[in-house]
């Protein structure tokens, strides 16, 4: 007999299942015992009377406890009226259990997987990572993080998009934050790079004429941890058009992300629409940030406050918590340093940076900036004043020397955005924190207490790679 | 006006469009000039003729050359019957341009993008890349792959699987292939490895209850390339289900494929269906290796020959140029150390261990591997055994502590295959090398000759990681 695939789907009474999953737990009722079964799909309820089985299922019975992985045959009954569980979508039927077998056992766990207050314990709760996710509130998380991923594929691919996965193993550049170096072995001395973003990748895609890219992108930065960045790695919903306006790109945005809010979460209300466009000077100045949060019912979490943030300044002025890594000292990009400036001020350029308008557009939702992008600098010329003004030395323009060459050969206007999909997906599911909506995250200090990683190496790795531990 | 977004679908004569893209080339005959536009979707003839243009755009034409991107605003006419181009989607229509616009110059490309001798030199063609790609076959080979890759994704989301993300900083572990590593800056002397597969992952999942999981997941191999395994990253489509039999995951793999086939190949035909299913010993015997090239014509590139091999044995002696790292002197696994050994073996693992055969099938096609899954071992007290006859120390053991520890709690049977990704486009579109079917490949000695990587860091990035480079 097959099994059942799916536990949720039983209701045909006085059918004959074949069922498998986890004893999600057991109440004893004299001699008959009540066991919870639960799959990815849904619990039902398994009454093991001792008359009813055979031999060997009464010998394990006794033993059975929470989190054995069981497969029984049984016949699907009606509950009584008063047996009736609501919340349950297998409520109202029951099964009479026939035969039990016991695929796996189980030890008591470290933490009750029931319990929401193993949230206290963050390192237990990633050391047994594969507990923690058996709680119905994080599969939920990975079951609709997938839902909304899918989505925004088949949006984009509804409308001409095609994804491409770019490199990983890339190259270091001074591009903001602090990049992730994995040693090449044929290459002594010399380094990959994991990407902070495929942004070059990604323009370089228009260069070849892919006119409308997507990928749902892994990135890295190796910065530190805050509730809504995750240290170490991240995706991104990583997008570039060409021959667009910056208006093209927030429609097809808004479009797709209202399209998504209405299939997935269906409930939810999103507070205006069309979104609201707000000017970078006039939002600072009434809410003194950037990000305000613009829910008509600040407490409301089916409420969705989306809205774009335009017109920001160019430049900032370098600081030292926010230093443009390998800039010089008075201008750095606001957001990117390959954000076009809007044409009406691109005689500011020399006369005053700081009044120098981009085509940059935030995406912010509930308090969060959900996503950033721009239109880009197609015109080299352009991008050697920007680099010129934010202070590159000739040595930091080597490095993006193929840039510089690529932008000789047929540059499209283009411009694109890249919502990030952890924190989206933290605000749409009303949760505080980026490591409820990923499978296995790292510790605020970056680590992986389940494989615990990372780990010392052997002298042989090292050897191969070139490289020596420094002694302190 | 808004831009006529794909240029293959212009066909309505005497409306006026707007149209973008590349100048594909360029003819003179007398005063009147023939250009050929090319955007992702397909390339249309324009003609210039002086006194249908204005002034500005006059002034521009002479100059306008291969590659340059062009705004063209003109009328759709037909063209004259003798001027039909049967090759062009647009090929019974012509633009005659009324204005013209140089949004993008170019410089002569260093290699004829037309042009399919320009595969001579593979430093040149991946150095520009963006320039490589704009040639219709690498074009049709990007797209062909986001087709396969989307046809997977959707036909497994209707088969109840969820994909989930699954951690690039991984943890080094002796599971067959070289490493790459990555050193933490907040652990010093530690390293995170990128995974070789998201095996343990994907097994600790089935750990977590999610039942039918899936990946488009990027692989890390610091291995040396062949035509069919490329150096650095690849993608395997990583598939892993609970409660399946070995049939299960063939059947659904093997219904998966022929769809995929004829939805994105209709032209391709399958040598057999269903697939044969082929005992490794009598394949060995008869063609003398294990991945045979079952087709009918060998010469023909549409014939597809599908076979599954199963029944391997699951040790292989040792050999040196194929060492299985950290094991010890004798056997190591013929796959991966977590395969199951067929139930009416297990007797033999302490006899005579050559004689176990074990849950392993390999897919192939034309010739190559293109996929490899097993079910797993989810007894702890089996893979120790197992453990204990490739010879894996205490210290081995000990790297795999996470893993012992997972089984204590409810393991359901599990098992999944992995197909690569890009070796199975490759061979579908019928090219010879995986470069082929990636857009931004590292050469065969594992540089990428675009950007430039791997290139040295400075001294800041290496002091912060805690590592200096080992003179000679």
């Amino acid at each position: 007999m097959d099994r059942k695939k799916t536990i949720e789907t039983i209701s045909e009474v006085n059918q004959t299942v074949l069922i498998k999953g986890w004893v999600h737990n057991r109440r004893n009722m004299g001699k008959i015992v009540f066991l919870d079964l639960r799959d990815r799909w849904g619990i039902v309820q398994v009454v093991a009377v001792p008359s009813e089985l055979d031999q060997a299922s009464n010998d394990l019975l006794k033993d059975i406890r929470p989190e054995f992985v069981l497969s029984i045959t049984g016949v699907v009954q009606k509950r009584g009226d008063k047996q009736i569980n609501k919340d349950l979508a297998t409520g109202t039927v029951e099964i009479l259990a026939k035969k039990i077998e016991v695929l796996s056992t189980a030890d008591t766990p470290p933490f009750e997987i029931d319990n929401e207050e193993r949230q206290a314990n963050e390192e237990l709760r990633l050391k047994y990572r594969y507990l923690d996710l058996r709680h119905e509130r994080m599969k939920h998380n990975l079951v609709i993080r997938d839902q909304v991923i899918s989505f925004f594929r088949n949006y984009l691919h509804t409308q001409d998009f095609i994804e491409i996965q770019t490199p990983i193993l890339s190259k270091s550049t001074p591009e903001g934050a602090r990049d992730y170096l994995v040693p090449s072995r044929l290459h002594p001395g010399q380094f990959f790079a994991l990407p902070q973003a495929p942004q070059q990748y990604k323009q370089l895609l228009m260069v070849a004429g892919m006119d409308r890219y997507f990928q749902v992108a892994p990135c890295f930065r190796d910065e530190d941890a805050r509730s809504d960045r995750s240290p170490g790695e991240f995706y991104q919903l990583d997008m570039e058009m060409s021959f667009v306006s910056q208006e093209d790109i927030l429609d097809l945005v808004e479009k797709m992300f209202i399209a998504m809010v209405k299939e997935v979460f269906p409930h939810k209300k999103i507070t205006q629409e069309p979104w609201p466009r707000l000017d970078y000077d006039e939002v600072m100045k009434k809410y003194k940030t950037d990000k305000p949060d613009l829910r008509k019912d600040k407490n409301d979490v089916d409420e969705l406050a989306f809205a774009w943030v335009i017109n920001f300044p160019l430049f900032t002025k370098q600081t030292d918590e926010d230093k443009f890594i390998g800039a010089g000292k008075t201008w750095g990009p606001t957001h990117n340093m390959f954000t076009a400036p809007q044409e009406k001020d691109l005689a500011f350029l020399d006369k005053d940076p700081s009044k120098v308008k981009s085509y940059q557009h935030d995406l912010i939702l509930n308090g969060f900036e959900v996503g950033g992008g721009a239109i880009r600098i197609h015109d080299m010329k352009v991008q050697e004043k920007i680099w010129e003004l934010i202070g590159f030395s000739k040595e930091q323009k080597e490095q993006f020397k193929h840039y510089f060459e690529a932008f000789k050969y047929g540059v499209p206007p283009h411009g694109g955005i890249a919502p990030g999909i952890d924190r989206l997906l933290m605000v749409l599911l009303g949760e505080k924190n980026l490591k409820e909506v990923t499978a296995f995250p790292l510790t605020s200090d970056g680590r992986d207490p389940m494989m615990e990683s990372p780990s010392t190496v052997g002298q042989e790795q090292l050897d191969e790679l070139h490289l020596q531990i420094k002694k302190k």
